[in-house]
């Protein structure tokens, strides 16, 4: 801990007596206080009424401030090495005066609830490096509004000072849909050895990538990971690249050697410098704005639809007359939105 | 074509100098005039708002016809062969008697808009029997109310008299939970031979299977596969079986010989009488109805916001301003509410 942070950690100390205002804050994000960062990602991830009023009053102070860092997706399957990679990544930065932190969208099963991407001790080298700040995973309990809160949760991080945002997901679900909603370039990672069965999961994963990394290329694996990234590049011919003027390429790297590592960021250089040249990175970056809009509208009107004090009962009501039979599905929804707008 | 339905043809062909009325649709939809059935779905998947009105009225009437059938969900990735085992278990059902309609969500990609099940040509034998119906994947240009539109689809091939409907999906993306939110059993085909890198996706996927098929069990690949199945079932013991009092079991079965074929409809006959037992075939249908109820709210309150014509140039309005930097996102969604609210 440094001497600003102890300074400040006795200031949050102080603060913690009494709740911690709009501009506690704002300024604890933007003198870069790790606990008030984390506090003010708390609110942005929770569904409270009262935090998520804070949330916004904070946001909308921070705002001004952001959109100075690159944004990066890494995403792959279980397995592939993800977590290692960003590591040693993050840690590869930080040692040359970067200040990188580590998001996470966990889509977890819509089953199990589970977390896919694993618990908050991950990363531990990166996350005790003062340059850096790794986040763990949302809890499970974050229900809605994954999107929207991820997006604010980097633009905290951003206000913040860290100029290099790397947003970790799982090649399953939706969630490469709401990272590559969010971040400047997509990476995949990927392992040698998977069968046919792969292909169509492939091609839709490869469809969102800027880049492709085939990770484990070291000891024994290393041929077959040389072979797999020749391999790649022959699919990738036919697959249109997400990002114009743009070739998306495969790479082969090994967390565990650090061989490769460096390129990642070499080749992140490069996509930064073509598609600042073309307008294609500002481009990305309105488009995902307007989506984010639509977003926020969408979780507004739910949020006011349920939140209508009148409609809570009349929802219960009507899902009872519903099992009982006594209503169709089509008919509650009609009455529901009567109720709604006599009541609006 | 039966003697029946060539009137039906002709009296399709004077109803279409006019308009289909409500009757019309109800009618043809009850007597099982398959020309009228595909009309119907076609207003059911439009997002044009004088079909949505129709479709609605077309479907209050059906409504009451609905629920009679055994709804079976079938995934795997692509090159699991589905459509062929889809074809094969369907002609031995219509050879019993059934009736067999034959749907498909399709996720297609949310970059290329392609889709990824395939097109109108596929099982060319079930298409073309008398006892089948073999809807073919939505057009990729339909937007957004995928839950519904796919649940509505199904009520009509209720109404319709199909005692059997099998939903198609393939293994990624969303599309199993919008299928498991409509089916009564879900089915997962499996292939040999994956890698390592598979077991992640599988446990996704497995979580929601009430089976598991080992396709392409057959020539040289037959021992691989029943090995497959006794490692399935391994697998199968550490998850929780999404059904209650239902164990998830992992089989093989050839589209190609036929072998195991007849097993699919044993093992979905056992699952019925299990299930119906215990309580729980009619748990799930309540809840998927009630989800269905919040998924119609969500659509509904979308089609409202973006319907209300002060807000369409509104949106193009504050679209502008973003872009150029003279608002912030949650401002604009702020103000968008406040004229939403003033126009209401």
């Amino acid at each position: 801990m440094t001497e600003k942070e102890s300074i400040q950690s006795k200031q949050l100390l102080s603060t913690r007596r009494r709740l911690l205002s709009v501009d506690d804050y704002v300024q604890g994000v933007m003198n870069g206080n790790r606990a008030i960062i984390a506090q003010a990602i708390t609110i942005v991830e929770s569904n409270l009424p009262k935090h998520m009023e804070m949330a916004q009053k904070v946001l909308k102070e921070l705002i001004p401030y952001t959109g100075k860092s690159v944004r990066i997706g890494f995403t792959g399957v279980p397995g592939a090495g993800k977590s290692t990679l960003i590591e040693s990544f993050g840690m590869m930065l930080c040692e040359q005066n970067h200040r990188v932190a580590v998001l996470a969208v966990d889509p977890s099963s819509s089953v199990s609830k589970g977390s896919i991407l694993g618990d908050k001790t991950r990363m531990e080298h990166l996350s005790r490096h003062p340059h850096a700040y790794v986040r763990p995973s949302p809890s499970s309990g974050t229900l809605g509004g994954v999107t929207r809160k991820s997006r604010e949760t980097l633009l905290i991080c951003e206000a913040a000072g860290y100029d290099v945002i790397i947003v970790e997901t799982v090649g399953v679900g939706q969630s490469e849909v709401t990272v590559q909603s969010m971040v400047d370039f997509f990476l995949v990672i990927m392992l040698t050895g998977a069968g046919d069965e792969l292909q169509g999961m492939k091609k839709g994963v490869m469809e969102f990538a800027d880049a492709i990394f085939i990770n484990k290329a070291d000891g024994e694996n290393k041929q077959a990971a040389m072979n797999a990234k020749v391999e790649y590049n022959r699919l990738l011919h036919f697959i249109q690249p997400i990002t114009e003027g743009w070739e998306t390429k495969a790479f082969t790297v090994s967390a565990l050697t650090g061989e490769g590592v460096a390129h990642i960021w070499k080749v992140i250089q490069k996509y930064k410098q073509v598609t600042s040249m073309n307008g294609f990175f500002g481009k990305r970056r309105k488009e995902q704005m307007i989506d984010w809009v639509h977003s926020m509208i969408e979780d507004q009107l739910k949020a006011r639809f349920y939140g209508n004090p009148s409609m809570k009962k009349n929802i219960t009501k009507m899902e009872g007359l519903l099992l009982n039979g006594h209503t169709s599905p089509t008919l509650a929804v009609q009455q529901l939105f009567n109720i709604y707008d006599e009541n609006g």
